[in-house]
């Protein structure tokens, strides 16, 4: 790459899970929209007919209306030849199939466990960990091996378990994980700040300040704040005041929490109950908090869950929305539907700007604890506020866990991290260990067993290297 | 007191507490014991006339049969008059009655919710904490007044919480907690080294060597051995052969256990579900250990208790017992029953005599967490060995807390931590932060607060302060 | 105050020290600067007329040319007068008069021990901080009193043991101490890269980003851009070709520094001496930086001083400067002289904005180590950059200090731990332990007692309280 | 090895440098008073003879008179020999000859500087690790590979950077380094015991109970007992009267000092200089002591050596030593002199028992910080005492460094972390950077340099890594 004073030319940009339909088309749209920076997007992916087909569709967005940059897009065939020379690498890939997915989220229900997501925590959490945490690791020794500067984004899940091998692999990357689920709490915020303070108009989601601390999905704020006024009274408020109701006036969240929720879900009931028990505001969707909770509260039965007006997200959705972006993928490529520019929201494309030194950013990412949350333990991936500048990203003092809340971090984080070592070891009685303690796996031992091993079994064809 | 070479004489030790039934004259007898340490006890107690009886007592113990030392025993109706000049302070109270104990054990069983306990962790625990920490922080102001360099040894439960609230009063304390339950494990251990050995004699327990950590009531050993013998492959031989009958070839444990195990209990089968669960030892009672574990496991209902084979201690049997030692208490005092000089396996007299420099010891004590057990919180106390020698109780570097246990761990951790902040604040609400995220409250939120409205209620002649 | 949109309108600032001649002046024409902000400043000092006068020449500013917001100036009589209801306090003395400073600076020459400023470390730095630290005790107190919740900007020397007291007197203070020094550094690296780069125009130094740390008047920057370029190889190629002649390519520096130095001087030849010996750029002015060296390595004699092209600032300079801005202040109260609105490049003003929400500022500041610099101890005081945001100054993690600094560094702040223990505890026996340890009193322990109690004599009329 | 009750037979001790004239010796000597453990000693040695020479010697102990266990002695040609299979590994080695020795101690004399031992700090300590560090890594390597289970003792100097670079190569490894300087100590205060306290007999320094803490051969102790006597207030009187003419009550100190000492020397002034600069206890040698502070105040010249009552230990001494040493060795060989069992006072005997489980004990130990000593970098070596139980040696907490000795001690710390990461990555310029920041190196940076690069050129044959 090459900078000519504020712009950036030549940029390559190297992106592992490239045949996305979905999130790939979202980064065509921001970075075509970036009037200082240009250069080269390499698609890699294990579905190589899938990264060619987004090579056709990103490069149909040099001639977009209002194209303020023009990218060249390129799938290959070898990781290696998608890494060598970049300057960044973004990963987002679905570790496995829905199939795979479809046995964590779903294979739990017979014995009693009810997973909305089913990605990060609980018995469908940790036997994704499992399966995604040897790809990162060869992720990252390609890293290491291929492009040793580069800045690497990854958006996959478990984000606290991808980032954490990555780190583990090649100890000098320069990697982070980026999570929208805080963009969504702060949209709530200003929600709660326009009708409290009666104002007329929207308030964007950027005035809501936060100091963002703890793990991916369950987040915390420990301050929230729109210009001089403290959010936190407001938020009580509004708790209190909604807390049989749920809480609906704020603008609508990210497309896919937007294309799950029908009238009358996703009302914030399970973020007030969290308050009203902590007095903390929990920064994540209901159906990610509720997984980090005790089973018990918000996940003991489909009728429970409905009950506190959030929905549990079946695989079988994904399947059906997976046909509909094929069929979308279809259309974008033979140009029946013209690719169109305009923002996502994601941060990404400012974060890349930001390191190349173009603007200055504050913003929450995930990366290993080096003490910016001093109460949990180093080295374990923790989400909190970082500034970014030019090839810094350097992460705030976010301070300690508040107590009230910290039995219930720590209980995860220690989870994860037993995860992230039995990953390392190949080690799966290690990973039971983590199982059978889990805040969902409310079982007998030998039940929790069972449990796990017909998981394993159904998902093996992706955990070989378990039984080398 | 003075040293004469090899002796201490002129000892003045305080025993707040001091008209107990059952552990005072059990020290009383190890002191008799002690050939090279003689002095004054004085005790104090809210119920001087208690207090009064045991002078009578101790007194009479310096004749009887086999006495090594004689020392004199002295009530007294004020707390300044034990402590002045006291070179030691025994603390070992109930904090309110078994009427207050009542409502910490039995009043959640309304809510689904059984402790067997009911004095350490649980709602029962949390309460009985709130009541209790007030009144160390009076002990601690006294005795920073009165004895400031005296040694104090406390055996009041909740021990965690009665150490951390002396040093958090007084920093300069020189206290430790004591607690007979990692005893009772090194007698299972015995047990098991002396069945897979084959040998013909019994194993004493001080031969079995521990590495102690974690905090009291919810201990665990990271080594174990026996001369040159790692008792962990033993032990987990056991627990696979002996995972449904449960394990009981080993030594009567400490009088209060065997008194409430009739055949059939207290077969160590939460212990070994715990083994077989996390790969390491838990050294405490399974009633204890029940307690600190998500309330499913074995807490979900009396007959669940039943099926692990260990049992709840209901309160009623509690007063019963009072009774029987109110009747022994006669008699000791008539001189119908006759003191007996004989030792009881606590280990209180011989931390005296190594903090008088009599004899080195290392054996376990609570204590605040100065980097002893790194991964969990400064100050927050914790159960460790300890290097005693004269004037210094130093704990050995235990290590972390194994990564398999650490969710379990710091979620108590971490709830205690809310408890004694809650306390120090006299705020009920911050309490009630802790008390809904109890692994035994598995209640809706607002079910949960009236719970707790109502133990508050039930027991608040002695909460006075927290409605001040 | 209050906000209205984009602006604050009716903010009290208390200035204690408030009849300076020259900072106040600087802080009155930055504040009629600001378009966003308005309010009264409340000048408090000993020396009532001075404040007075400042009043005077301060309300002067609403009438000047190009003002772009009218503040009312006030003298008050006590401090609490100041505080009471107070947003900001700003904090900028002289501890006792030139006077002492004189003895701190002059007095060790007597044996052979030469400091440049001596009011930071050095015998002349740990007894300025004896004499200043309960000065600071004293606001720290009327602070928690009067305006709890004021934020407080310190400009005073020794800033780290000012900082630390105000700390540790009201734990909930919110303080952070601001030093020029790092500026004047990123002005030097301005100049290298203007040379280097072969620039033609002057490169600002707001455009040098750099990661600070360590403390004040010793402080390092861990690395160093501008926009894409790396500084620090530029900067290595220019210490080796100019570690004989110097370096003076850059802008002016400071006020102070431009008066005191003529041709010749401050070459930044020690900056470059500790960059060839170590790899690390320190980021102060040389006469601070040679102070906290080994003494025999630039500070010698009088005259090694003028071989490394630099200079000791005798304390007759500063009277001399005094009395010509005692002359100024006449000559602006008479109005003689007419104010003049003019920016200072202080930040102070800034820093002001950003803490209301106008605007979001990253820069560095002087406050506890909370783990920001993790190989350091906690609570002391360090320098780092911090995010500037609504109500919040969080500083950033600013990593560990590097390996061959860390030798240098620790040997200060265990110093200053030391003096800060000290004058708590006021025990000059303690403080002497700092003193005869520090690097520039390289003398037998007798004569070193013997230099420390004639500077305890010397300047007593400020240390009545270490006699108490 | 095997069990028998108390006894362990079967042991095989592999020993590293075997060929030594002295510690091996004194080995043999011990290991024959040693009733309950047997076993053999694989002796290597790159001299192959001197270890032929010594299998001779030791196995002459068999028949010796008194000897409670018979050992046998084997001389082997490879490492690998020595360690497979080896229970325990004893390392102690002159790294270099004394040629090397002769450039470390002597060479810096032509720039000033003057050092007495110049093997742990200094310009000879600093360039001597840098040729044992790479030794170590290769004991480390082969240690993991032919006996990973082994404990190892380490006596080769310097201590810190030999222990720190086995657990750096092998993280897993069972190691600890001895050293008998506190022991040194323990002898001056049960001196000062006797003196104080009027006794009629000797005190033995076993009875001398310290907190020992900081590092190898600057070691402090925080706290000194006898019984319940604290010895700090008799020393503290003893430093103030004996402060001009220096303290010789105690008895004989060890081997080599006693011989390096001749009537005059050896009066611990450095020691009370110390104790009266510091108010803690340093407990090490003057000869010691004296190199880790600034040089200007005991290492200024030889005459100040002289001042103070110690001397300066020449290479010319140590090469005719060695020639006495030799002699001895030729007439223990030929059996003229005859092998004699007495004790030598080293722990490394019982320490062994200890670690097989048949004793316990608490000792100073030289072990990687785990939190020990709080403010001291992680993983730095350092000396505390610790807790020897079977197959366990586990430090105690041994408090932080004092507020008034820690910036002497982690400058040296810092020092050596340098150290240990420019030879771990062969980095000269790095190792530099700890060279020219020294206590003694008190050069202009370029003089510094030069003597730097002469060092490394004298000694190069064994730096051969460094230049590859």
């Amino acid at each position: 790459m090459k900078h000519f004073g504020n712009r950036v030319e030549g940029l390559k940009i190297a992106y592992i899970g490239g045949g996305s339909r979905g999130w790939a088309w979202g980064l065509m749209s921001d970075l075509a929209s970036c009037s200082d920076i240009s250069g080269s997007v390499y698609l890699y992916d294990i579905d190589f007919n899938a990264a060619k087909d987004n090579e056709v569709i990103g490069n149909r967005y040099k001639k977009a209306p209002g194209v303020q940059s023009r990218w060249h897009y390129k799938a290959v065939k070898s990781m290696s030849a998608a890494l060598t020379g970049a300057d960044f690498v973004i990963i987002s890939i679905l570790p496995g199939t829905f199939d795979e997915m479809e046995s964590d989220v779903h294979h739990p229900e017979k014995y009693g466990i009810y997973q909305p997501v089913g990605d990060t925590t609980g018995p469908g959490g940790i036997i994704r960990s499992l399966r995604t945490i040897p790809m990162f690791e060869e992720f990252a020794r390609n890293i290491e091996k291929y492009c040793p500067k580069a800045w690497v984004i990854n958006y996959t899940n478990p984000m606290t378990l991808c980032i954490r091998t990555l780190y583990r692999i090649f100890p000098g990357i320069k990697a982070f994980g980026c999570c929208h689920e805080v963009f969504g709490t702060q949209k709530v915020l200003a929600g709660v700040v326009k009708d409290k303070l009666g104002l007329e108009q929207e308030v964007d989601r950027s005035e809501i300040k936060v100091n963002v601390l703890a793990i991916n999905h369950f987040t915390w704020l420990t301050s929230a704040k729109y210009r001089n006024v403290d959010i936190y009274p407001l938020y009580a408020d509004m708790c209190e005041a909604c807390k049989d109701t749920g809480y609906i006036g704020h603008q609508a969240p990210n497309w896919m929490e937007r294309s799950m929720t029908s009238q009358g879900f996703n009302q914030e009931r399970v973020k007030i109950d969290l308050f009203r028990r902590y007095g903390i505001i929990a920064a994540a969707g209901d159906r990610h908090l509720a997984e980090f909770c005790e089973g018990s509260w918000y996940l003991d039965s489909p009728q429970q869950v409905l009950d506190w007006d959030f929905r549990l997200t079946p695989v079988s959705w994904r399947k059906a929305d997976l046909q509909k972006r094929l069929k979308r993928s279809k259309a974008l490529l033979s140009g029946e539907t013209p690719v169109r520019v305009n923002q996502t929201g994601e941060e990404g494309s400012h974060q890349i700007r930001a390191i190349l030194g173009l603007c200055d950013l504050v913003t929450n990412v995930n990366m290993p604890n080096r003490g910016q949350i001093p109460n949990l333990p180093l080295d374990a991936v923790v989400e909190t506020n970082a500034v970014f500048r030019h090839n810094e990203v350097t992460p705030v003092m976010a301070g300690n866990i508040p107590t009230s809340i910290y039995p219930l971090v720590t209980r995860i984080v220690g989870e994860q991290e037993i995860v992230n070592e039995a990953a390392a070891k190949r080690d799966l009685n290690l990973a039971f260990r983590a199982f059978c303690n889990d805040q969902l796996v409310r079982l007998p031992l030998d039940q929790a067993r069972k449990l796990f091993d017909e998981m394993i079994e159904n998902t093996k064809s992706y955990l070989s290297e378990y039984f080398a």
